[in-house]
């Protein structure tokens, strides 16, 4: 089936014209929904995609990701978790994208039921392209989530501040102010030791995240080690609390691209977990393909 | 004993004509030692305490807090952890301030024998005029720090990045993003209620952080009660923290001023834990003539 598919995030937005899982064009800019107005949307969409609807007037459009937040186009409200890709097909938002066609925007997923409130949007689509039906699947990212598949559905899902963390930390505060590049990567698994991964963190994060600034002052820690330190240390805490929520597993997918996927890939294998990587682009076509194979006519 | 005191901290400085505990005369500014070049700080000091000196030329001088830092006037370094009075006394650093004079510079405290590392500069002269000769002190602030008084020494101390943390999240995060005021402060027992003050919260702080995000984007959370919920949060991670290190205490003394100290009063009130206030100004001098008593002549 060919389609386009649009994964329009908060920096950016992608299109893509497919073949089935083959990318037969493409076009990108930096007109994230974070950049945009209401009632802009249409310009860039028709911007990005506007020639291939010319050309096949009948090809579906499915919009992945921001499109369906507050910021987007259209609000497209959040499916249920737990959730397939025949409730999330069902739960589709449809808009007018002109010209007498429509556009369908994936809902995101949201844990009604639990204590916590959690949210996603994109990595539904992803997580039912990871080609895991039952298993852990880890989608690093500024809010990184964890998801558990059970029967080829999100059954439970979990965010993690680790990416925004560490660029407050590294960009606004005085913890991350002294760090030095080169990086000196070996800072990674010191401050993953200095996680909660092997057993509570005393003191907590609040009281590690002081002493990589305690570390840098006493000459203990050097600047060219406190990048990769912080980043070892978000990263063990993150990874301990999957682990506390779903258990440790025998084996974990990750849907990532290099560089971010390679520290996962490190720190799981180290401990001795099994780690399939998907590449993102790969698992946002399979799951596309998985939801509109459902898409109400 | 009458002495002039100078509490230089990164922001501000306060200089104290004291006699005894009681604050004979007073100046302030916003001149604290990260707003300083080197070599600035002798004018400084001029301006503020110049004419005390000028009428009484024999007072003795100290200076406490981050006048000893590396971006302070001098390097005053650490004294190593348990200490006392004494000990601090031993470990002032001298320094020139003109016309035949010298100032004494307290120097801050480090945890040099265990596996984090940890330092603090100020908080020791608090801790010493505390009052407190057995038991748990907690001093609030951008970096908070909880100490174990033992016979009237600091024997160990830990420090949290609470405030710090708070501020990043409210001023440049996408999850405090949303807050709104006038604030709703029932926001904070809920914030609190999410730490890991009563038992291990599954996900951990990150986890907990993005679901305040979550609890905004499905609208569980106000945009009113947001502050204060991140605050509670913080706090109840920093207090449990504290509790797992130094076990959970009867009685807690905190040192700080309002509102700042109603947050732990309050929160630690609730717990059934005993809770007394020390007012800043009044531990520093204490702390102070403590200290000077062992003054090397």
């Amino acid at each position: 089936m060919r389609f386009v598919a649009v994964d329009w995030g908060t920096s950016r937005i992608r299109a893509l014209l497919v073949d089935g899982t083959h990318v037969l064009a493409r076009s990108e800019s930096d007109d994230g929904v974070s950049r945009l107005q209401r009632g802009q949307h249409a310009a860039v969409f028709d911007r990005h995609c506007g020639a291939w609807l010319a050309g096949e007037p009948e090809l579906p459009v499915v919009l992945v990701g921001m499109a369906g937040s507050r910021e987007g186009w259209a609000l497209a409200p959040y499916a249920a978790c737990p959730a397939g890709a025949e409730e999330i097909a069902a739960a589709l938002t449809r808009i007018d994208i002109g010209e007498g066609r429509t556009a369908s925007i994936v809902p995101g997923l949201t844990m009604a039921g639990t204590a916590a409130a959690d949210v996603m949007r994109g990595e539904e689509t992803h997580l039912l392209g990871s080609g895991v039906r039952d298993g852990l699947v880890c989608l690093p990212g500024t809010h990184c989530k964890w998801a558990l598949m059970q029967g080829g559905r999100v059954s439970s899902f979990a965010t993690f501040l680790t990416g925004e963390l560490y660029g407050l930390l590294r960009e606004h505060s005085m913890v991350g102010r002294p760090a030095a590049e080169p990086a000196d990567e070996a800072g990674f698994a010191e401050g993953f030791a200095a996680s909660s991964f092997r057993g509570p963190a005393e003191g907590g994060l609040l009281n590690a995240l002081f002493a990589a600034r305690a570390g840098t002052l006493t000459g203990r820690l050097t600047p060219e080690k406190l990048g990769p330190y912080l980043s070892g240390l978000l990263t063990g805490e993150e990874i301990a609390g999957a682990f506390r929520l779903y258990g440790r597993p025998g084996q974990v997918t990750v849907v990532a691209d290099p560089p971010r996927a390679d520290l996962y890939v490190c720190a799981l294998r180290a401990e001795g977990i099994a780690v399939t990587v998907r590449a993102q682009e790969e698992t946002l076509l399979a799951g596309l393909g998985a939801i509109l194979k459902y898409r109400p006519a």
